[in-house]
């Protein structure tokens, strides 16, 4: 896909291909479609971004809680999005045995108590064991950091699906 | 369902009941989640349309672009909201002949190109006859003022869905 194939999309185009590039918020890619037309992927990656930075900390705090749990019953029943599903079972999540999936939802309700979002981590950069141990980690961390600490693995998870996106051919965008 | 109820969801739950207030726009529930404790309905709802109102028009706009056209393919296919869906169908878009889709059609792809976003109307405010003059009503008009139109209709719809979704016992709430 091409720089000029993406800015000639209309709102109704642009909202189903990037609709889910900020998981379960299609408002953002609605809102980006107002900023083109976008020189490069970089522009178009800068664009969703600024709006996350934009937004006021409750609208941050509303994106993380769009996301799924991490091997949580979603994963298990197969309702996630496209995306999450692949993300998750490539990390290797759907293969935890039960004792890891409990663990990990002890610790993914510890970390929504005290933060009032999930647990969100770009799976790709990470596996079954990493993410239990990532995990446990912060639950030890001051908090005071977490919500900018959750949104940079907002921004990895969409820069990821971006490019995969325009991968067909990315030289192009 | 009454105030205490409404304060006591965690941020899942609370999304899951009001996630569709704006349509398609959870991440709008899932922001408001952070102001609770709400003192009644009318509490609730002003933190819903201050959000809206506090985003930039790019924002604004992304919200209209997760709507569906009225009378549009997805009323035919049955794939609205469960919340679009019986506004529309109450309202009498179901029942339009060919004749009376083809030209909401073509207003509606009118209005899309003129403004950027789609024609939002509160149905349940609206009937058959009433949809196609007031977009052509709309359409003559000059556009400096159609954000704010349209998002006052968004509004209006939000407040008839948080209604029905406290209706139980709104006495309460």
């Amino acid at each position: 896909m091409d720089t000029e194939k993406v800015n000639s999309m209309d709102f109704g185009e642009f909202v189903d291909v990037f609709g889910n590039v900020t998981e379960r918020c299609p408002l953002i890619a609605a809102a980006v479609w107002s900023q083109r037309p976008f020189s490069d992927l970089e522009d178009l990656e800068k664009h969703f971004f600024a709006f996350i930075d934009a937004l006021p900390q409750s609208g941050q705090e509303g994106i993380l809680r769009c996301h799924p749990d991490l091997a949580g019953s979603e994963l298990q029943r197969g309702t996630l999005t496209a995306e999450s599903q692949r993300e998750q079972s490539g990390a290797g999540l759907r293969s935890l045995g039960a004792d890891g999936r409990l663990r990990l939802a002890e610790l993914n309700a510890q970390y929504r108590a005290r933060f009032g979002f999930p647990f969100v981590l770009a799976a790709r950069f990470s596996d079954r064991t990493a993410v239990p141990r990532e995990l446990a980690r912060l639950l030890l961390c001051p908090s005071a950091q977490e919500l900018r600490t959750a949104l940079g693995e907002v921004k990895k998870i969409g820069s990821l699906r971006l490019a995969d996106l325009l991968r067909a051919d990315p030289a192009k965008l």
